[in-house]
């Protein structure tokens, strides 16, 4: 960076949907108060779209809109490059690119730094530049500058965290008012919450991104996304809130990463939690992350996890950071190193307690040949409340809940309860967890 | 710093009590981990205790310990000073030389920066070293390193908090078991939660000069303790707690920082929250904090608010902060700045809610005459409700909550209250927050 202009910081914005055009705005708006913060002012020189006539959220000057990325990325007065277009192609291209040219990087982008994250930070280090991305999870919860700084002096030992907030509307509502998944899922689309095409959030991708981010920070290794267990929230029914609740738990969506002697298991799926725990307490759109180390035991970060100003304030953060680590030619501030290499444990070395809904006979001996079946694979089970009978089909519902048991076991026992002649169906299947 | 040499980062440390025995064996027994993540060992070259024969819950080679601040202060050889004494003096004009000799400092102490940390901050940016203080506020939570980068894009509006643990272990075993203020403290203090002379933390002292450091980061301003209005839990009643139940309400002692146009609002005293807030959530000896800014909407950080290891925590992850500043040769790293001059509005100029407790004779137009007294102090009764009558004196106790009112004239109303004939006594009055 040596011999540039230092006098302005000047920022490449690429991508001007939501977001970006909240941190146009932003920036634009507090230049004045940021210009005091940093020394200098943080000038927004060039903002990439794919259409330069599309109506915005923010009015900019028309000069500074480009669609064509090398007006960003080859122009060497461009100190900072800001990457809020989300997706993993071109963004990683871009990114890559603008780092390799000695550009600081600023970026929301989670599947990019979930999938690239090492790669993209080597190459940062050696072109003597810094990634940041504390927009990536958690919008405008701070997670990752507290992890990278404020907790390094532990041995992190778990994340346990929901950190999509599109699924815990949809949990919130199906718990409040009774709906099944279809129709909570209808009002979160119709009210923005929710995509057109939901699946990256429903089937738990989105968490999985966030969570092999964060577990690759608390643990000082790389959880690669395709090692992240996931499974959705499509398939809960509403009168499973209802048993949880009787039993005295709310079900969430869980993002979660613990260290083992042998190394991180890392999973996403739908879970029970004990009421009075504060994760069981998050409702709506709010995200949560619960971190536990050996020194600060359990701390608690609760917050908005999207939309367009808590990510602002976010990426906003970061790019006052960069610029004083431009003005003062420093990079790599963080000491924060991901070199342990911890293989990510299979989902069927989890133990943990389960809860299974069943359809059975309303007669006699049923009961005993599903025990059975829980018996042969080593499972004990810890209680078994009979809910509803259907009078016209003659049909009971189970609900089981298991003491600790190993996922591989429980995985050949519902295997053998589908084959059951007296399982009518096998209904729900829960992790209870905490 | 130059010339020195940097091959091992030595540490002064000043105090070995619970914080600093902590501090010692940490960075004893994680040392090698420390010195990768940092590139050079972190070397404790020497520890200031008061008595070198006194047991220690830490094991430290007799050598190292000293009785004379010099051996620190005096030695070019300390690139870095830990004071983790507590208390004003000597521990205040220790930092302040420790700055002017151009050593880093990290302190956990309250005191000395809510009194003098404009000074001690302005002394570092002179010599080109830092102060931190994460450990001041909060124990193992992240605040202010948060304040102070994260969230530095906002413009931040309030800060509430629970921050003394001891007082909302004991407002939480007054309200869990119905217990009066005495027999809550005794127990908190058999548990080692409460000092044996508890006017600190029951007079609401401590909390008050975490507040004001935390109102000074947020607002960018010097807020000096004595400019914050502090009222203790000392007199409420078990029974408050029952009513403000039935209303829908916990009890906690907040610390918050409002800002205005005019001004700062830094206040502590004990507060009705509705139950379902999340700080009215936090029990036994956590403590939390919840931040708005103009950006991010509300965030909250909860965790272990003291105790050795969660100090250790924060107070190592700022030596590991200062440790790559002194070999990188850089400081005052972070962009914050306090050189906003904002007023401290008094207590008098606050707008919020009220619950009153009083004891009047039980026979109509009794509450003719109060609600007269309300109403000439132009507040606005929301309810009243007559909680429970005594057959023996004839008297009955009223709960009134009011609508908004300025605290000026509610304040001149409890004096008039107390003076009237037909109130016995003016039993608990606290404000209503949220």
């Amino acid at each position: 960076m040596g011999g540039r202009d230092l006098s302005r910081i000047n920022i490449g914005l690429m991508g001007l949907g939501v977001v970006g055009s909240g941190v146009a705005r932003i920036l634009t708006e507090k230049a004045d108060w940021y210009a005091t913060q940093v020394g200098r002012p943080l000038v927004l020189r060039r903002a990439l779209v794919r259409d330069l006539n599309k109506p915005r959220q923010v009015e900019l000057p028309r000069e500074l809109l480009t669609t064509d990325p090398r007006e960003i990325l080859d122009d060497d007065e461009v100190h900072l490059v800001i990457e809020v277009m989300g997706g993993e192609h071109p963004a990683y291209e871009y990114v890559r690119e603008a780092l390799l040219r000695g550009k600081y990087v600023v970026t929301a982008n989670k599947e990019v730094m979930a999938k690239h994250g090492p790669e993209l930070l080597d190459a940062a280090r050696e072109a003597h530049v810094d990634v940041l991305y504390e927009a990536s999870v958690g919008g405008g919860i701070p997670l990752i500058a507290p992890l990278k700084r404020d907790l390094l002096a532990n041995a992190m030992t778990s994340v346990r965290a929901i950190i999509n907030g599109t699924t815990n509307y949809i949990l919130t509502q199906m718990s409040r008012e009774g709906w099944d998944f279809d129709r909570a899922l209808q009002q979160a689309q119709a009210l923005g919450y929710a995509e057109p095409d939901p699946t990256n959030d429903v089937e738990g991708l989105d968490a999985a991104y966030k969570i092999a981010l964060l577990a690759s920070l608390a643990f000082h290794t790389h959880v690669h996304p395709d090692d992240v267990y996931h499974e959705g929230i499509t398939r809960l029914a509403a009168r499973d809130f209802r048993y949880a609740r009787e039993l005295g738990y709310a079900i969430k969506l869980l993002a979660m990463a613990e260290r083992s002697n042998h190394g991180v298991q890392v999973r996403v799926h739908p879970a029970l939690i004990p009421e009075d725990q504060p994760l069981a307490k998050v409702e709506g759109v709010y995200n949560a992350v619960e971190l536990t180390g050996d020194l600060l035991d359990r701390v608690l970060f609760q917050g908005p996890g999207a939309g367009s100003l808590p990510t602002t304030s976010a990426v906003v953060a970061d790019v006052i950071d960069v610029a004083l680590s431009i003005i003062r030619g420093v990079s790599d501030r963080l000491t924060w190193r991901g070199d342990l290499m911890l293989p990510v444990r299979p989902i069927a070395d989890l133990t943990t307690r389960y809860y299974l809904r069943l359809v059975v006979p309303d007669r006699a001996g049923v009961l005993a040949q599903i025990a059975g079946c829980f018996g042969r694979n080593e499972i004990s089970i810890a209680s078994v409340i009979q809910k509803e009978t259907h009078e016209e089909d003659q049909t009971a519902e189970l609900v089981i809940m298991t003491h600790r048991s190993l996922e591989a076991n429980m995985q050949r026992a519902l295997r053998q309860l589908a084959e059951l002649p007296v399982v009518r169906e096998v209904g729900t299947f829960l992790r209870v967890e905490g």
